[in-house]
C-alpha cells in the first residue's frame, strides 16, 4: 500500500441474487484517528473488492460488513517520486492533494477505449509522446459520423438474457440494458486504460453520459442511470486520475431534464467518497458551473476571451474544454487550423484558464466510417499544435506557479452596466467622459461582438512575470506596463515559430517593446530580482 | 455642358455685406419641363457660383435670382464615355445614376486634403494606381496620434479677424470660428481634391464632422454647424461623386447629443438637391440606419458577419467603413495583418456588403508625429492586402451583378428568438427537436459568441453564381449544394495566394468539394449553361 495509489481489498463470495452492481458490501477506513466509508463492488466471478484511496501515508486498517465480513490492516508507504494523489480545484487553479500544482493540457478522444486493442494500444503511446497530461474520454461508446464502429463490450447486460452473446443488437432491437447486470469484461477492460494513462501521469476527464448514441445508453431511465453510476462510483472512485465530465454537451442529451441533470452531479458529488472533479460540458448554453457541486467550468465555445470574467464570477477553475478541433473536416468545428489551436490554447492560459485539443485530420480519399479520427478513435497525431502547445507547456511550468489574469481599467469598463458607466462619466474631464457615455449606450451584443473582434490578453505570476499575448495583431510595437520597483527582463516570444529573444533588460515602469509585426506573438516579462519560489 | 458633369454658372458682384456663407443667390434650372431650385454659393473676390448637374442630355436653361440676376441656357451633350452619374442606393447595392453597378472597394485617408501639396499629389496618384474606387476624408483637420500637423488653411475665418493671418492659433485661443465667413483658399484647395478623385473615378465619402479636433471644428454652436453645412451644400452638391458621411464615430463626438445628429442630417438630407448618399458611422454603439434620411449602413465593426441580417433587417446596402486597418501600430486597430483585413473584405462581399481599407504602417525607427500613416496622411501603400482585394474586385466585377447572401436555415434558426425554436421544435423529430430546444436556452450574448467564433459566408448571384468564403477553416472538403437543374463549373479559390483552379464541371445538385486543407480558401460555382446578362 501506498500513498496517493489506489489500494484494493479482494474478497471471494457466491454471487449476488440481485443487482450486481448495488451489491450490499461496504469498509470504514480507519487512519490516524479518522474513519471513511466506502462501498464495494462485484466484479464478477465470485470476486467482490473494496477499493480506497491512501491520501497519507501510514497505517490504515479496514472492517468490511455486509454480504461479506473481513477485517485487516496495512502500512501505506509515502507517495512514489511523481504521485502526487487526486488533482483538485485550488482557487482559480488545479492542484494535485500534496499541493503540487497541475496545469492540465488536455486532449480529446471520446471513443478511446472503445476500439480495438491494437488501435488503444497506439493512442496511449501516443499521448505517452504527447504534451497532453489530461484527455476526455467517455464511458459509453459513441456513434457519430466518423465514428460508427461498434465496440468489443458495452458496460451492462441487456434485460433479455437469451440476446447475451449479442448485447449491442439486443440493445438495438429493444433499447433496454440492464446497469443492475454490468459486464464485467467491458469494466475491466476500461479500468485498464484509465490504469495504464495513470501510469503515464494522464488525468482522464471520464465523460459520464454524452448524446452520441445508437444504443440506449443515452436515455435510459433515471433509476438506470442511478444504479449505472452507483457502479461506477464504487469501482472507480478510488483511482486517483479520474476527473468527473458528467456529460458532453449537456444540452444536446436525450430524456433528461435540467432537473434529471442536477439530480445526477448531486449524486455523484455525494457518493464519491473521494471528491474527484465534477463539471459538464454544454453545446449551445453554458451549464451553470456556479452550483455547489461543479468544482470547475468546462466550456464549449469559439471564442477564448471569457476566461477572466468567468474565473471572477465563480471562483472556480475556468476550462475551454472544447475550443474546435485542428482538422480538415467538413464540418466548421472540426476544420481550425494548427494557428488557430494554439492560439487558443494562448488565449486561454494567458488569462488565467485552461484549454483542451483535439485531432480531426481526414486522408482525402479515406472512407468516412473506417478512418481513424484522434478526436474519435485515438490513433497518432499529425497535427501542427501539438508541438505548439508542448512549448506553451514547459513555458507555464517553468514559472512555477499559475498565471492570474491582468484585468486591465478597460476590460472593467467595457464589463461595466450603462448605469455605472454613466456614473463615472460625470466624474471624469470631458474627453473621457464622451468615451464613458458612448459606452454606455452599447447593446450587450455589441459588446460581445467588440470582445470577440479584440481582445487584450495579459497574465501575470504575481510579480514575478507577465505575459502578453498578441494573437493575431501584428504590432510593429506595443506598450507594457510593469512595475515601477521590480527590474525585467523582457522578451519578445513567436508562439508559432517557437523562439524567444531578449530585447530589453533592467526595465520597468511603462515600456515599448519593439516587435516584428508577425501574427501570433507573445512578451514576456521576467523579474530579475526575485527569488525563485516553488509552491 | 454634359450629362453627369456638374455645370457652373459664374457670376461676378459686389462682395456679400453679412455673412458670406448663406448668400441671397439662386437659380431655377429648367429640363424638359421640370424646375429645380438651386442655391449659389460665394467664391471671394466678387465672385458667385451657382453649380447644377445635369442629370439627362438635352437643352438646360436657367434664371438666377436674388442678389444678382442673370439667365442663360446651354445644350447638355449625352455622357462622355464613364461618367455615369450620381452613385445611389439600389436596393441593398450600389448603382449609378444610369443604373451601372457600383461595388465600392474603399480605403481611409481622413486628412488627406489636410497634407503638403507633394503628399496630396502622391497619395492621389497611389490612389489612381489602387483597387480602390471610394475614399474616406474629413473636412475638419485631424488631431490624432499620428497625426498633429497643421493645415495649410481652415475652412473658416475666426471670429477674431486681427488674428487673421493665424487662425488656426486664434481659434485654438478663443475656440471661435466663424462659418459665415468661409476662407475661400481652404475651399478652393478641397475642391480640387474632389474634382481630382472624381477624374479618376473615386467617389468621396465625405466625413463632414469628426471628434478628433485641437481647433473647436467638432464644438461649434448648432448654428454655426448648420452654416457650414449650408455653404458646404451649395458648394458641393453638384458634384457627382460624392457622399455624405455626417460623421465618423458620430458617437465619440462632443457637444452634440443624438437630437443634434438628427438635425444635421436632415439638414443635409432636406437642403441636397441631388439626393447624395447619407450615412453616420459609429464607435461604439451603431447609428439607427433606419432612419429614413440615412441611406446606408456605415460601420464600424471588428467582427463581420452582420451584413446579412443588417441587409435583411434595413433593406439598405449594409458597408462595412471600418474594419480595424492594415498595419503594425500600437494600437489594436491599426495592426491587424494582410490576411485579416483581406480575409473581412471577403466576409463582407461574400455576404452582399462592402468593406473599406486602410492602412496604419509606421516605420520602425520613425517620429510618430511626423510619420506618414496612410490611413491619416495618405503617401504610398505598403500593405500585403491592396493586390488581394483588386484581385476580389475582379472577381466581382466580373460577375457583371452584385451578390446577395445566401441564407442558410442555419442562420435563420440561429436568429429565430426562443419561442419560436420551441414551436418549431413541437413539431419536428425528437432528434432535431433536441437541438433547437438547446438552442432556445441560449443567451443573446451566447447566440453573439457563437456567430462570431464560426459563420458560414455564403453569396450568389441569382442562379448563375454561389461563392463560398471558407475564411480561416481548414476544411479538407466542403459539401456545396447547387440548385438540381443547372450545371456548374466549380473552382476552389485561394483568396491569398490569388489563384483559382477547376474542381469539377458539370455539377449540380449536392456536391462534396475537395480542398487543401489551408486557410483563407474560397468556392465558386458558375452556371454553365447561362446567358451573360449585364445590368
Amino acid at each position: 500500500m501506498r500513498q496517493y495509489e489506489m489500494y484494493e481489498i479482494v474478497l471471494k463470495g457466491s454471487a449476488p441474487e440481485g443487482s450486481e452492481a448495488s451489491v450490499d458490501v461496504s469498509a470504514v477506513i480507519s487512519h490516524n484517528g479518522q474513519k471513511k466509508q466506502v462501498r464495494g463492488f462485484y466484479a464478477g466471478n465470485g470476486v467482490y473488492k473494496i477499493r480506497f484511496l491512501p491520501e497519507e501515508s501510514g497505517l490504515y486498517s479496514w472492517k468490511v460488513t455486509g454480504r461479506l465480513s473481513a477485517e485487516g490492516s496495512a502500512e501505506a508507504e509515502p507517495a512514489a517520486e511523481g504521485e502526487h494523489g487526486i488533482v483538485r480545484a485550488s482557487g482559480e487553479h488545479y492542484a494535485y492533494e500534496d499541493g503540487t500544482w497541475f496545469y492540465p493540457f488536455g486532449t480529446t478522444v471520446y471513443a478511446l477505449a472503445h476500439q480495438t486493442d491494437e488501435l488503444m494500444d497506439q493512442t496511449i503511446d501516443t499521448i505517452a509522446h504527447s504534451p497532453f497530461n489530461k484527455v476526455r474520454m467517455c464511458v459509453f461508446p459513441k456513434h457519430y459520423n466518423y465514428n460508427h464502429n461498434e465496440p468489443a463490450y458495452y458496460a451492462f447486460r441487456s434485460e433479455k438474457p437469451e440476446e447475451e452473446e449479442s448485447a449491442g443488437e439486443a440493445a438495438k432491437k429493444y433499447g433496454v440494458w440492464n446497469p443492475d447486470h454490468p459486464d464485467f469484461r467491458f469494466w475491466d477492460a476500461f479500468e485498464d486504460k484509465i490504469f495504464r494513462l495513470g501510469r503515464l501521469g494522464v488525468q482522464v476527464d471520464l465523460i459520464l453520459f454524452h448524446p452520441y448514441d445508437r444504443w440506449g445508453f443515452a436515455s435510459m431511465s433515471m433509476e438506470k442511470n442511478l444504479t449505472y453510476l452507483d457502479y461506477l462510483l464504487r469501482r472507480f472512485a478510488a483511482i486517483p486520475n479520474l476527473w468527473w465530465s458528467m456529460s458532453n454537451e449537456y444540452d444536446l442529451t436525450p430524456a433528461k431534464s435540467l432537473d434529471d441533470w442536477h439530480t445526477l452531479e448531486e449524486y455523484v458529488a455525494a457518493n464519491d467518497p473521494y471528491r474527484h472533479l465534477i463539471s459538464s460540458h454544454n453545446c449551445f448554453h453554458f451549464y451553470d458551473a456556479s452550483r455547489p457541486a461543479i468544482t470547475h467550468d468546462s466550456l464549449q465555445v469559439k471564442v477564448v476571451n471569457m476566461v477572466a470574467s468567468e474565473r471572477a464570477r465563480l471562483h472556480k477553475p475556468v476550462m475551454i474544454d472544447e475550443c474546435c478541433y485542428e482538422g480538415n473536416l467538413a464540418e466548421y468545428w472540426g476544420s481550425i487550423s494548427g494557428k488557430e489551436m494554439t492560439s487558443r490554447f494562448w488565449q486561454a492560459v494567458t488569462t488565467g484558464g485552461y484549454c483542451t485539443h483535439g485531432e480531426t485530420f481526414l486522408d482525402k480519399d479515406a472512407d468516412e466510417d473506417s478512418a481513424i479520427v484522434w478526436w474519435a478513435k485515438g490513433g497518432r497525431l499529425t497535427g501542427e499544435s501539438p508541438k505548439r502547445i508542448a512549448w506553451l507547456r514547459r513555458l507555464v511550468e517553468s514559472f512555477k506557479a499559475p498565471i492570474d489574469p491582468v484585468v486591465s481599467k478597460w476590460d472593467v469598463l467595457k464589463a461595466a452596466p450603462a448605469e455605472k458607466l454613466q456614473t463615472l462619466a460625470a466624474q471624469m474631464p470631458e474627453s473621457t467622459a464622451i468615451m464613458l457615455r458612448a459606452m454606455s449606450c452599447m447593446t450587450e451584443a455589441e459588446k460581445v461582438l467588440m470582445n470577440a473582434g479584440e481582445f487584450g490578453y495579459e497574465g501575470h505570476v504575481d510579480d514575478r512575470i507577465f505575459l502578453w499575448y498578441l494573437n493575431r495583431q501584428t504590432f510593429g510595437r506595443f506598450q507594457i506596463e510593469l512595475p515601477e520597483d521590480g527590474r525585467y527582463k523582457v522578451e519578445v516570444l513567436d508562439t508559432w515559430n517557437m523562439t524567444r529573444e531578449t530585447v530589453a533588460e533592467d526595465v520597468s515602469g511603462n515600456y515599448k517593446v519593439t516587435l516584428p509585426g508577425r501574427e501570433y506573438m507573445a512578451i514576456l516579462a521576467t523579474r530579475m530580482d526575485h527569488l525563485t519560489s516553488t509552491r
